[in-house]
């Protein structure tokens, strides 16, 4: 924090990932008007639509707003390269935008994705188009850790091209002793310190892995059992990541603390994601011990992008999150409480059930993105 | 063929493998008696606990009676080292049991993993422990196909242990032009020749990837769209896997044909077993140009193996899907019709829904595996 505030850096990217940021934004000045905490946002353009006109992630100078910012709220990055075609790609071979999520990750050292998986009061999972009607688990509230800086996203590998002809492209899944270390670790002590409590009432780390193939995912493992008998409070167990899939789905309420490698958490908090209702609810954390980045899960989506209709809900809980992790980092009370006091806004919107997008209702007319975002910042100065 | 008919590999392996393949053997006497097909079993012992018990995956000779058969079918590979704690390995750090999977994938080169998902008549899906009432998608009908012999099963890949003690570990995932190219090709030819079709009435090939992030993925993407040009009355799109593992459970009618590469397309065809009602249901068939081996999608399920209450379905759908594959192969009719008829006699108990095990019964007396089979075989002969 310097001396007039907490200095924010501010990634809106692409297509939702602006709209939603807008949002972020009005909420932070209503905090700041509630609470006198002063603000400062560096907003950087980025993304793959900017790298398609500018031939480059963001401005020169964009890293080191990254570096110095007290926190970094970030919308979304990425856009398909035409109809049913993949990614926009940089000449390197990196998805355009690379530099503003993955780059940050790994630049700033952000080694734990965390993502809350709660269903929150008054949320019914979208199965197959429709509300479920009587499927709502009644006790879903689990924390993915997801490494963050290793694994698949190694960037290690390429193509061989004989003659421009590709022949074989490869890929290294590189896992490191530190890399699991602090995400193992982080589990444990998430685990011991949250209040949410799986159905059994059980403490658990679950660990993702893919053991009976791969020479990473066996020494994720033992990495693993040497640190779990420093908690004997708490279970562990490990479970192979197909089979997790399914029993995430058939079985939500037996989870508490899931730890997985780079690749696999991708993977599977997207399906944590739709136990809590999809995507328009669902935030994740990119934290280090000196730096932090908040963002939606959601991507840009392009078909819905421009309309007006997104849900920020996700944004607005990333942006609780950066104000619960910040107000931690620096013991500032007013943004803890007003963390506190902007997810119980979200819980009252969703409960009261009356504005919200199309994602969440069936049948009515749906709220717009500022609607939503305005009945949230109302119920906040309740 | 040889002159005496059919000579078949069976590879029971772990827990409820064994269990299931017995009722594979009787379903297979009982088509023999109508047909007056003659078969010549070789049951091969093999698995982890046949690895704890004699220090190796099968004895020796195995591998050449998997060669020489003209068909295959497995129960399960793989068991738990222990409460919580990994797979049982062998010295090689290769899972235990490796050659009867695995190992007979590579060597039979057997490069496409064929998994139909259909909900059948009568089978609702199991969500958070209870059974759906109210979702139960109209038209769940598509097919994976998932290569079967690279990507990150390369086994390339080990571990750096100075002193001992793990440092880093890498497996190579790779990806080659012909490794892509036939089941990228099987794929679309899958889609021309298949009977099913999606909600929108559009053929479509959905390729599974993280073009994102993945050199091999990125290639991956190219070999297709040097393919696709000569299916033009196929559509197809490209999307990233995690996008991908929600939308199939929003969106499942949507879906075709589904190809992936060989770690996604594990992951994915399981929450794909999901929607089919379970892994009680779900098989697999390992598909090369000269041999064909066939499987349940479940694994040895440790905790529910030896009390006979496995359901044997996902075992005898894949032996149909034997018949109907060895049918086609010989010009043999008497299998092709025989492998209807036991689709139609699964379907039949299904319906009926008198004769279920426990997975797909709420609240009342489950049947046993025997008792299942038993139901099948009957309504096979009426
Ligand atoms: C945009 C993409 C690189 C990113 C990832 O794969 O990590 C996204 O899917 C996420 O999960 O935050
Ligand atoms: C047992 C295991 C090696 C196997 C795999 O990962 O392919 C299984 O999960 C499957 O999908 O058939």
């Amino acid at each position: 924090m310097s001396p007039e505030g907490y200095r924010l850096a501010l990634l809106p990217g692409d297509g939702i990932g602006v709209e939603v940021m807008e949002q972020a934004r009005r909420v932070l000045d209503s905090v700041g008007d509630a609470t006198q905490v002063r603000w400062t946002f560096d907003e950087i353009d980025c993304g793959a639509l900017y790298f398609l006109e500018h031939g480059r992630d963001w401005a020169e100078g964009s890293e080191e707003l990254c570096l110095r910012a007290d926190a970094i709220l970030l919308g979304a990055i990425g856009w398909p390269a035409a109809q049913g075609r993949g990614t926009v790609l940089r000449p390197d071979g990196k998805m355009a935008g690379w530099s503003a999520i993955v780059g940050n990750r790994i630049n700033l050292d952000l080694y734990a994705n965390v993502r809350p998986v709660k269903l929150l009061p008054g949320v019914r999972q979208r199965i197959s188009g429709r509300l479920a009607q009587v499927w709502r688990p009644e006790n879903v509230d689990m924390v993915f850790i997801r490494e963050n800086t290793e694994g698949l996203y190694s960037g290690i590998g390429g193509l061989l091209a004989p003659g421009g002809r590709g022949e074989v492209a490869t890929d290294n899944r590189v896992i490191t002793r530190r890399g699991s270390e602090r995400v193992i670790r982080m589990a444990f002590e998430t685990a011991r310190a949250r209040s949410g409590a799986p159905g059994d009432g059980q403490r658990r780390v679950t660990a993702v892995v893919k053991d009976n193939i791969l020479h990473g995912c066996r020494f994720f493992v033992s990495v693993l059992e040497e640190i779990a008998p420093e908690y004997p409070d708490v279970a562990y167990e490990i479970v192979l990541v197909d089979a997790f899939s399914q029993w995430l789905l058939r079985n939500p309420e037996h989870y508490d603390v899931v730890v997985a490698t780079n690749m696999f958490g991708d993977i599977v908090t997207e399906v944590g994601a739709m136990l809590q209702g999809g995507l328009g609810l669902a935030a994740a954390a990119n934290i280090g011990d000196r730096h932090g980045m908040f963002e939606p899960v959601h991507g840009s989506a392009p078909r819905h992008a421009g309309q007006g209709r997104a849900n920020p809900m996700a944004m607005i809980t990333a942006t609780a999150h950066a104000l619960e992790w910040l107000g931690t980092r620096h013991d500032d009370h007013r943004l803890t409480t007003a963390s506190t006091a902007l997810r119980g806004a979200v819980e009252d919107v969703l409960v009261e059930g009356r504005v919200l997008t199309y994602d969440l209702v069936d049948g009515r007319r749906p709220a717009g993105t500022t609607e939503v975002t305005t009945a949230v910042i109302e119920r906040l100065s309740e």
